[in-house]
C-alpha cells in the first residue's frame, strides 16, 4: 500500500486514547465549567444542612414504591436455541395460556446497600446524575466491557466510561450535536436509518453515503469509503470527519459487518481522522452462523455473546468510536433507555454537559425499575439468557418471512395465443433479497426495470420511482400489507434512485402468526401487479376498485397458499411509525 | 404615550395567534416534512398488516403490569390549609407513623378504553406520540386551560396546544433551540435560573439582564425592560427577540409578579415583538396573600387555583407565549416530565419535530405511572388537592426559615474599653430579605460594605466577592450550613457584582425539623463572621480550626437557641446539585 499518512490523523501510544478534541466544535469548545461544582467539596462533609440545593424533599413524592410483574428470563423460550429447528421455535406467550412470572419492588429507601448500590424512589425520583444511577450504570459497565467487548477494549479500560441515555435518537442528538459543524458532512451508509441524517439536516450537516455491499459498507472501488475520502472535493466543504453506522443487522438492509471488513474500515478513519459513531441497536441480534456455531473459545462465560460479531470498540486503539446501545429492542422501546461507551475523556468533557443542559438524566421511573429486573433480579446470567431467548424468537419470524419469500421470488405468466393454438409460458424473477445476517428486517430488490410494462409506463411520462409507489399502493389496497418504501432509506440525494427499487419488510412487529401470511399476501401483490399494463399501473390508487383482475395468474412454487386478505390485523395502533 | 410601532409587531386578530414563524432559527426553518407521512393514510384500515414500522412485539416486552403504592391525595394534609396558623401545619409524615396508601396498576392490556384513553404496558412501552400519551395529554389541557388559565387563554383554546417534554431544563433546550441563533441575546432577570444562561450559552446565545425589584423585571426606569430595548445598541447585534422569564416564585428571589406588571413586560414585548419563554416551576408555591385570601369569583371550581396569580397566557392575544410547565416540583424531579402550552403552530411546526429527532417522546414508564395516578386514581380534583396541600408544606417551611431570618437580623457588638471603663453596644444589621411570595427560596441581601472590617479586607487587596465567598466557607466550615452563593445566579456578567452580594436558602430539601436549626446556625455563622478582622478572615479555609473565636458575642434576638451543628444530617446524598 502507497498510502500516505496524514498529518492530522495521531499516533495513539499504546492502552491510551488519543485526545480527539478537534473534532468537537465551537459549542462544546465554549462550555464553561459548572459553576456549582465549587460547592461539591462541603457536600459529604458529615452533619452538613444543604440548604443550597433547589430539590423537593422526598416526603413529598406521591409514590411510596413500585412493583412490577415481570417475565422470569427464560420465559420466552425455556430451553437453548441451539440446535432447534427454527420453526419449532415458538415464544411462550404462543405455547401456554400462562406465563412464567416474578415480581420487583423498588421501595421507598433502600437501607440495605450502599450509597451507589441504591435502588429506591428516594434517589430514583430526585434529581440525581447525568452519567446515570449508579447501580444501573456499574452493571452495564460490567456488562459492555466483560461481556459484549469480551474484555477487548482496545485501549485502558480505565480511559473509558459510560453514561446512559435517553434512547438512540437522544445519543444521535447529542453526540452530533457535539461534533457536527454547519457545512460539514457525515459519512453514511448508501442505505441507511435516515432519521439520523433528518436529525442533524437542519443544522447544516450534509450526508455522503459510501457504497455497500452484503457486509455492509465498502472500502474499495468506485464510491467505497476509500475513494470517497481521497478524492473529496474540497469544493464541497471539509472532507467528512465523522461517520454514522449501523454495523449489525444494518436498518433497512439486515447487513453484518464481519471482522475484516470493519478493520478495513477502522484503518480508513484512523488514517482520515475520523470518528466513528456505531449505533448498535440489533447488537444481539445476529443471525448469522456466527451465532449459531459456537466459537472455539469454549472459555466464554457467555458462549452466545462471544459468538457475536464484535464492536468497533474492540479494535479502537485510538479511542475514535463512540458506541450507542439500547434498551428499545432488549426490553421496549418506551424505555427511551440506553448508554453510549467511549473514551472518558468524551463523557467527562462533552456528554455530562449535553445531558445536564438537555434531558439532565433518564426518568427515575425508568431508571429504577431496569435497575431493579436487571441488577436485583435477573443478574447477569438472566439477562445474557433473556437476550440468547429474543434472538431465537426473531430469528424464528425472520426464518419464517424469509421461507415465503424465497418460495415467491418468480412469477409464471401464461399467455395465450389463440390464432396460433398455443401457450407461452415465462418463468420470470420478479424481486431478490438475502438473509438478513441480523436485525428486525428483510430488504427486498424488486425487479422493476424487468416488469413488462416498465418502458411503456416511462414512455407515458412517468418515473421508476412513481412505478415503486404504484406498486407500494397497489398491494396495500388490494392485499392488505404494508412494508416500508426503500426510497426513505436512500443515505443521500443521490442514492434515492436506486434506494427506490426496495422494500423494507419488517418481522418483528406484527404477530408471529400472522408473519407468513402477510408476507405471503405481499407477494400475491407484486405477482399480480406483474401482470398489469402501464395504463392500469397509472389508475391505482385513482380507483383501485376499478382496476381489472382478468389476467390468469400461476402461483409460483407453494407453500403461501391460504390467502385471507383482511383476516390479519392490527393489534397495535399504530398510530406513530418508527423506521 | 410618545410610542411609535414597529413595523414588525404583528397585529393579532381576535382570537387567533399571529404568526410568529420568523422568531425561529435556520433550523426549524429548513427542517423538511416528515417522509413517512405518507405511511400514515394506510395505517388505521381495518386488516392492514403493517410490516412497515420497525418495532419489536409487545409480547418480548418483560414487563407483565407495573403497580405502585401511592399517597393518597390528602395525605400531605387532611384539612383546608386555609384558616391554620402557619406553625400548626405538619407534614402527614411527621404527624403519624404510617401514612395513607392507595394503590395504582398499569396492566398489560388495557382492554376497558378506547385507543386514546389507554394505559397500559403495550401502548406506553412502545414508540409512541412525540406529543405523549394521549390521555396524559388530555388530562394536562383540562388542567392548563380550564383550571390554570380559568378558561382565559388570550386566544381561541382551539388554536393552542401542549406536548410534553422530559421536564423543564429539556422544554428549555428544545424551545431556545428553535428560538435562538449565533449572536442573539436573550432577555433574562438581573438574578437569575442561570442554567438556562450557561445551557443557551455555548451556542453563542448571550444574555442581557432586566433589573428587578421585589415583584420581578421592572419595565420603567434605568436597566428596566423598556430602557433596554429602546436603547439597545446595534453594535452589540439584534435586539432582543425572546424572554426568558420565571415569574412566579422566581428561583432565587422569590418574586412573584403581579398583575399590573405582568401587564406592562407583555405589552413591552408585544411592541418589540419578543417572545416570552414563561418557565413557572413553582406556580402552585404561592405564599402571598392572594393564595390565602379567597376571591370573590366564587363560582371557580378551585377556588386555591382561583386565588393564585396568573399565567402570561392570559393576557397573550398574539400567542408569544410558551409556557413550562414540570411535575419535577410536584411530584418528583426524577420524573423527567413536563409540558410546554403554547399556540398549536408552533407546536406542530415546531416543537413535534425537535422532540421526534432528540428525546421521542418522555419514558413510558413515568407516562404511564403519572398517567394512572393522575387520571385514573385522583383525578383533577385529588390533584388540585394535592396541590394545594403541598402548597402547605411548603409554606410553613418557608415560614420557619423566614422567622428565625427575621429573629437574626442584627448583631449586637460589645466593645470594651478598659483604659477608659465603658463598654459600647452597636446594633447593626447584618443582612436583609424579604418574605418570599412564592417558590423554594429566600434570597438573603448581605450588608458586607457595611462589615466592620470590610474597607480594611480590601484595602489588603481583596475583593467583595472574595469576602463573600470567605463568609460562605466560614459558615459552612463552623456552622455545617451550607446555601448557594448568589453569585451563580447572576443574569449578566455585569449582574455578579451585585448578586455576590446575596445567598440563596432553600427551605424545601432537608428535613422540616432541620429548617429552624439550619437557618439558625446560619444566622449563627454570619453573626460571628461580623466580629472577625481582615487578617482573620484572609485566613478562613487556609487553616479554619485555628480561627480566633476570641470575641464576644451576644445574640440578638431571640428564639433560635440550641444550636447544635453536627447533629443536622445529610439524609439524602447530594452528590448532584441541582439549582
Amino acid at each position: 500500500m502507497n498510502e500516505k499518512t496524514y498529518p492530522f490523523a495521531p499516533c495513539a501510544p499504546v492502552g491510551k486514547p488519543v485526545d480527539l478534541s478537534h473534532h468537537f466544535n465551537a459549542a462544546v469548545r465554549s462550555r464553561t465549567p459548572n459553576p456549582l461544582k465549587s460547592l461539591y467539596k462541603y457536600f459529604q462533609v458529615p452533619g452538613m444542612s444543604n440548604i443550597a440545593g433547589g430539590m423537593p424533599h422526598a416526603s413529598t413524592f406521591p409514590f411510596d414504591h413500585f412493583s412490577a410483574q415481570i417475565a422470569p428470563p427464560d420465559r420466552l423460550i425455556n430451553s437453548e436455541f441451539h440446535g432447534i429447528a427454527p420453526h419449532t421455535v415458538r415464544s411462550f406467550f404462543s405455547r401456554t395460556a400462562k406465563p412464567k412470572t416474578d415480581h420487583i419492588k423498588v421501595p421507598k429507601s433502600d437501607a440495605d446497600h450502599a450509597t451507589d448500590a441504591k435502588i429506591d424512589i428516594e434517589t430514583a425520583l430526585q434529581y440525581g446524575r447525568g452519567t446515570g444511577l449508579p447501580v444501573l450504570v456499574d452493571f452495564l459497565r460490567e456488562f459492555t466491557f466483560e461481556h459484549m467487548l469480551q474484555g477487548e477494549l482496545a485501549y485502558d479500560e480505565k480511559q473509558a466510561d459510560i453514561i446512559l441515555t435517553c434512547g438512540n435518537t437522544d445519543a444521535i442528538a447529542k453526540v452530533i450535536g457535539a461534533i457536527g459543524t454547519r457545512g460539514d458532512t457525515m459519512l453514511v451508509e448508501e442505505f441507511c436509518y435516515t432519521p439520523a441524517v433528518q436529525a442533524v439536516a437542519p443544522y447544516g450537516i450534509k450526508s455522503q453515503a459510501v457504497k455497500m455491499d452484503q457486509f455492509g459498507m465498502v472500502t474499495e472501488g468506485k464510491g467505497g469509503l476509500r475513494d470517497v475520502l481521497e478524492n473529496w472535493d474540497p469544493k464541497r466543504g471539509r472532507r467528512p470527519h465523522f461517520m454514522y453506522t449501523v454495523p449489525v443487522g444494518h436498518n433497512p438492509t439486515g447487513a453484518t459487518l464481519k471482522d475484516d471488513r470493519r478493520r478495513e474500515i477502522y484503518d480508513l478513519c484512523e488514517k482520515f481522522d475520523i470518528i466513528i459513531i456505531e449505533d448498535s441497536p440489533y447488537w444481539h441480534l445476529q443471525f448469522s452462523d456466527a451465532s449459531h456455531n459456537l466459537p472455539s473459545k469454549n472459555d466464554a462465560k457467555y458462549p452466545f455473546l462471544a459468538a457475536l460479531e464484535k464492536s468497533f470498540l474492540t479494535i479502537d486503539k485510538s479511542g475514535r468510536v463512540i458506541r450507542l446501545d439500547t434498551f428499545s429492542k432488549t426490553i421496549a422501546p418506551g424505555c427511551r433507555l440506553g448508554w453510549i461507551t467511549t473514551q472518558k475523556k468524551i463523557v467527562d468533557g462533552v456528554l455530562i454537559a449535553a445531558t445536564e443542559s438537555s434531558t439532565q438524566q433518564p426518568s427515575g421511573f425508568v431508571q429504577a425499575m431496569v435497575s431493579e429486573l436487571l441488577c436485583r433480579s435477573w443478574g447477569m446470567d438472566g439477562w445474557v439468557q433473556w437476550l440468547e431467548n429474543l434472538h431465537g424468537v426473531y430469528e424464528e419470524r425472520m426464518r419464517l418471512m424469509a421461507t415465503t419469500l424465497s418460495a415467491g421470488r418468480e412469477v409464471l405468466t401464461i399467455t395465450s395465443n389463440a390464432s396460433e393454438d398455443f401457450e407461452k409460458v415465462d418463468k420470470t424473477a420478479v424481486y431478490e433479497f438475502k438473509i438478513p445476517d441480523g436485525g428486525m428486517f428483510v430488504w427486498v430488490h424488486v425487479l422493476i426495470t424487468e416488469h413488462p410494462a416498465y418502458k411503456e409506463y416511462l414512455a407515458r411520462g412517468n418515473t421508476k420511482s412513481e412505478m415503486m409507489e404504484k406498486l407500494w399502493d397497489w398491494v396495500a389496497l388490494t392485499q392488505k400489507s404494508l412494508p416500508s418504501p426503500g426510497s426513505i432509506f436512500a443515505g443521500d440525494q443521490d442514492g434515492v434512485s436506486r434506494a427506490c427499487e426496495h422494500f423494507r419488510l419488517c418481522f418483528a412487529a406484527i404477530e408471529i402468526t400472522e408473519v407468513e401470511d402477510a408476507t405471503a399476501r405481499w407477494v400475491k401483490g407484486v405477482h399480480r401487479f406483474w401482470l398489469l399494463e402501464a395504463e392500469e399501473i397509472e389508475r391505482i390508487g385513482a380507483d383501485a376498485s376499478t382496476v381489472r383482475k382478468s389476467k390468469r395468474l400461476v402461483g409460483a412454487g407453494g407453500g403461501w397458499g391460504g390467502f385471507h386478505g383482511g383476516k390479519g390485523r392490527l393489534d397495535v395502533q399504530f398510530d406513530h411509525l418508527h423506521i
